[in-house]
């Protein structure tokens, strides 16, 4: 068989896979992998290094499929190049990714090929995608760890980090706001390792591109300061090789190739049209398509012999040359700087270094206190320290987020020191959140911040870091009516609860600065789980924690603070973040008044609900139904904790614009108000 | 005194009041407005066509400063202006919007001067901001109303609508992704009386742009297609005026005007510096200021003799005499073109037109029955021919959100056919809920649709829809798990409560297709609140009504819709949107086992939490404690409604990839299930 006819047989096996497990299905995305079957197969066969034997290899080049319905493409190449399984655990598993079973069961229950890639569920897959716009978001951070790596762990003749990264995208990802916002950044930072490939094929959902997206990509991207190349024919394997080599050579700038492609290529009635889009080709025109690629017609799910030996002889023999010869290099490398080496080895399995929480801050007790955001700057700065691969930054907050790490050599990350520990995301909190993903997916350890209440804008990537059970940290300062005069755009009250409803994501609003350092020590420890911190703005007092029970106790995500001597509590007040205070104020008086009070410290609902049923008790005895809760953020769900008979003091309207402290007066955050409802409920009984 | 001495007396009028509310309130951001004051005195003294004395004339130019944080400079305009108040009904009141009080009184409690422009809150705002990129966004939505309403209304000679609209804005609103999906498509559908002037004053709060915004912005605007001009110079009266009459006469284009200014002009030691932008001057540096701009040092709050004539002598004038020349074009008008007349008249109260609810869908019971986005296309269709002034679209899902306006001369909204009702937002959810929200401003009735998972992208704009009291309408479909095999990536979970505790939004999940209709009709009844309606992809069956309790019950948030025979209820079982036919099915088992059960439908939690005690009640008895709830989204904030011994059959994780039935049957969301579950809370008691 010449070069040419495997080529062909191997990209139509990669379309005729995609057809029948979209037929079988009954549901998937047929026209983009029959489009872009040349190009991935271009990308994987002939230019990735990446070895299906070790798909999590730390010099591997990355791809990311960010228009996900195409998945069939991905799971196509997992399948044909043999790349293997690997755990949670970072462990290779003796069996692949993708069988074709799992092909044949696309999209069903348990079958590890489903509706879009999922980077938890499916090995190969180095990010989640689907909800456009992130995955070629993600990939800018994806780029920046590529740049922060090299600059920290390269040294002369040894480049143990010199990865590219490919985002395969469409029209979708390039009209989402979070897509432009991580195009601007990549620009402006000179991302020379990420190239993005757009499927220009006109088509959209509701019909021709020309109905809603006509603007002149490339003379945007250009303003963006990005390189742009144009390849006019997607069944060109030539002109695509000779764009992705210009893509390699250019230095200074990311790539966009845009690549004028048909939508359900091959299919004589569906080409071109939205119908390619989003639904099963039929029978009737699967066999038509077929014809045209020139495959047999009843053949489902066949993979022609030669073709897996043509990619094994391909990226398998290519990958596992280049593996072999980092590992080598590598090798040498750990012999003349151990201390990085080990440092590498232990940020690819996740691993914190030795001391890593050494020096945390400890607080003393102060009536007068700290601010959360303050407080957290100090831990942070010491994290920092501790760990060197923690990096962060703000979107354009940082002097109000108090994020900055300021210790000698900390720096600016920009395109001239990538050494840098702080980003700088500008005004985007959706591309930063989504980049922070990409950064901990190439396995730093990243946080981003803003004001909690611009957490909003970040949402859609802050549920993929939960569902791709990411360790990342979103640190959200002015949290509750902390920016007070700034008033109710800036003042979250449903944001809270919309994030404890997130799965996986762990919630926590430290209710002192001993708190913060706690939450940092909780955090730092997770492996599969993002965080988020809610952090004031204002100071809150430093409790005295040999009066109160120890802050470690957040631990547990809430435990009792404070109970009453003389028997057990009459009533139990629960507070989070800055309403701890008042609830401890509250506690003291009503004690004065011979009222037996409990007061619970709340920072974290999700974690509480994972302790034994026991200790949950222990901290609400289901006997003692007089209870308050307080908190300044929406009312809902705290039902949960207070019962039919307590009462929540929190909000249920928007904020105000005026000094927090008139504000928490207006809606009720005053220990008076705690101390009668606490009688109330009492009375109640 | 010369016009140019005028000029600046009141330019440095807006500078000095300015300066001296935030150093009042100790907060605040005064650099922008002493940059700015200068344009804005312009655009409003000499350009814009607004009469201060109706600030809701339907013709008026609109302004919107999407840069929120420089509020001062619209309070000082609305003040110097003597712009009238405006109540909730749209009557001109007696008195000032903003007056010296409020300024002096800035960002204090109470004050119409709050830290952020707010609509609902003080008159001669066109729309809320503060989040950054709200505002331009929003903009791209007046400017399709203003193109749809002269369409429509405006005849030979009768240009009842030609009005412009203005948008102010920094660096944070360019590089917010909502901004951008904005452009491109006001750069798409070439609205022409929108021009958006960037203040370029290479500032953000972490210090220059050039850490993070390097982009060419000019390029980029070119790409999008949009008319590109500069001012070199922010306190060059004639060059903006200039500037503002090439957008003027600039057809077929949006038009950025690029204004190189100085953030803090004037005050020798934070000129160009991040310091100048979020913080008082200090009293040292307000003497040195306003020495710079020839003030007297000591003075505070000053309003120079002469100023207010001056605007009243410009804006006041001009204004006036617009407004009256339209008032007696729009009276003869009139009595040419009385219907559309009356159109406008009742539009702009926000009143529905007579038969706006004649022939909505009612639905015979059908136990195959049909999908909630089905039933709903066939309510949009119907309502949207009762009332001219309802339109709306999807972000490139209108095939799948079935939201197309069918009937004919409903067309498409595009540049060439401004008439259209069909919108075609493009992959742009947060434009598309901050569009949505610039023409409910323009008193159009309007929807944007999406998948209910992408609701996420849009929620900024969303929570500004509620926080503004604009009647907007969100329809979200493919809720729950109905995007089957698509996964969880496109399969709600939180997204439900999240919405629900947005404060005023009103969230709707209509259980079968006579809830949908009713869920219109109370949603087209409001005229203060959004509402999002939470919509199946899947078929649901259509209830016999003669059997069960009307769907008119939806009005109350929650009704009984069944309750067994032979006494009072033992158990209680709520269900919400799909899930109610399974609670109905299980209802149906229990009564045939003897057991009593009632049925609560429950489409609205907040409705219902509007619902007058005895009302709730009634629904759920307190006495009876044996209660399940089943919704396929997250169980947070159901135990306000089971209590303590109750069950939540909810999702506590994401979902999956695989057809509808396997997931309900893998997540329990089957009958058998809540009949079990209903035994359970029974044998517990």
């Amino acid at each position: 068989m010449s070069e040419n006819d495997i080529d062909l047989l191997a990209i139509n096996t990669i379309r005729t896979l995609s057809i029948d497990a979209v037929q079988q299905a009954k549901s998937g995305h047929p026209g983009t992998p029959m489009a872009l079957a040349p190009l991935v197969y271009t990308l994987w066969n002939r230019v990735m290094r990446f070895d299906p034997k070790d798909p999590i290899w730390p010099n591997r080049d990355r791809f990311v499929l960010s228009n996900g319905h195409a998945s069939m493409l991905l799971w196509s190449v997992l399948h044909l190049t043999g790349t293997m399984a690997v755990n949670a655990e970072y462990e290779i598993l003796g069996k692949p990714s993708v069988t074709l079973d799992d092909i044949r069961h696309f999209r069903q229950l348990e079958s590890k090929a489903p509706g879009h890639p999922e980077y938890h569920l499916v090995s190969g897959v180095e990010t989640t995608t689907g909800p456009l716009g992130q995955g070629i978001a993600t990939s800018v951070g994806m780029a920046i760890a590529r740049k922060w790596l090299g600059s920290r762990y390269n040294r002369s003749g040894f480049e143990v980090f010199d990865y590219n990264i490919y985002a395969v995208c469409g029209d979708g990802c390039l009209m989402e706001g979070v897509g432009s916002e991580a195009a601007s950044l990549a620009g402006h930072l000179g991302l020379d390792d990420l190239c993005w490939i757009y499927d220009n094929n006109h088509i959209s959902i509701e019909g021709s591109t020309r109905i809603a997206f006509t603007e002149d990509v490339a003379a945007r991207f250009l303003g963006y300061h990005w390189n742009v190349l144009r390849v006019g024919d997607a069944n060109d394997l030539e002109r695509i090789e000779d764009a992705l080599a210009v893509f390699r050579k250019t230095k200074g700038r990311p790539t966009l190739i845009i690549l004028d492609s048909h939508i359900g290529y091959g299919s004589p009635n569906k080409i071109d049209t939205a119908a390619a889009h989003g639904e099963p080709l039929g029978e009737d025109e699967i066999r038509l398509a077929k014809r045209a690629y020139g495959w047999p017609e009843d053949a489902k799910f066949l993979v022609p012999d030669g073709v897996r030996e043509h990619f094994d002889d391909g990226i398998g023999r290519r990958g596992a040359e280049a593996r072999s010869r980092w590992e080598q290099l590598f090798e040498t490398y750990r012999s003349q700087f151990a201390d990085l080496a080990t440092e590498i080895d232990q940020m690819q399995r996740r691993e914190l270094p030795q001391g890593w929480d050494r020096n945390l801050p400890s607080f003393k007790a102060d009536p007068k206190g700290i601010a959360g955001r303050d407080a957290s700057g100090e831990v942070l700065n010491q994290l920092a320290q501790n760990i060197p691969w923690f990096l962060g930054g703000s979107a354009d907050l940082a002097p109000s987020n108090k994020t900055r790490l300021k210790f000698e050599g900390a720096g600016d990350f920009e395109a001239t020191t990538p050494e840098g520990r702080n980003l700088h995301f500008g005004v985007r909190e959706h591309a930063m959140a989504a980049i922070v993903n990409g950064l901990s997916l190439s396995k730093l350890r990243a946080f981003g911040a803003t004001f909690f209440i611009f957490s909003d804008y970040a949402r859609p990537a802050i549920r993929l870091s939960a569902m791709m059970e990411l360790p990342t940290i979103f640190v959200f300062t002015h949290d509750a009516m902390g920016n007070g005069e700034d008033g109710p755009t800036h003042q979250p009250v449903e944001q809270l609860v919309s994030m404890r409803a997130i799965p996986g994501l762990v919630v926590l609003r430290p209710g002192d600065a001993n708190e913060v350092t706690e939450a940092y020590r909780y955090i730092l420890q997770l492996r599969h789980q993002p965080a988020v911190l809610a952090l004031t703005r204002q100071a809150l007092p430093t409790f005295d924690r040999s009066k109160y029970a120890s802050a470690a106790g957040l631990a547990r995500g809430a435990y009792v603070m404070a109970d009453s001597p003389g028997g057990p509590p009459q009533v139990i007040l629960i507070g989070s973040g800055s309403e701890v205070p008042l609830v401890v104020d509250a506690y003291e008086t009503l004690t004065k008044e011979g009222i037996r009070a409990r007061v619970v410290s709340m920072p974290s609902w999700d974690i509480f609900e994972h302790q034994p049923q026991a200790y949950r008790d222990s901290v609400f005895p289901p006997d003692i139904k007089a209870r308050v809760a307080v908190e300044q953020g929406s009312v809902l769900g705290w039902d949960r904790y207070v019962g039919a008979t307590g009462q929540i003091i929190g909000m249920k309207t928007f904020g105000g614009s005026a000094p927090l402290k008139e504000l928490q007066r207006k809606f009720g955050f005053e220990p008076e108000r705690i101390v009668a409802a606490a009688k109330e409920v009492l009375a109640q009984k």
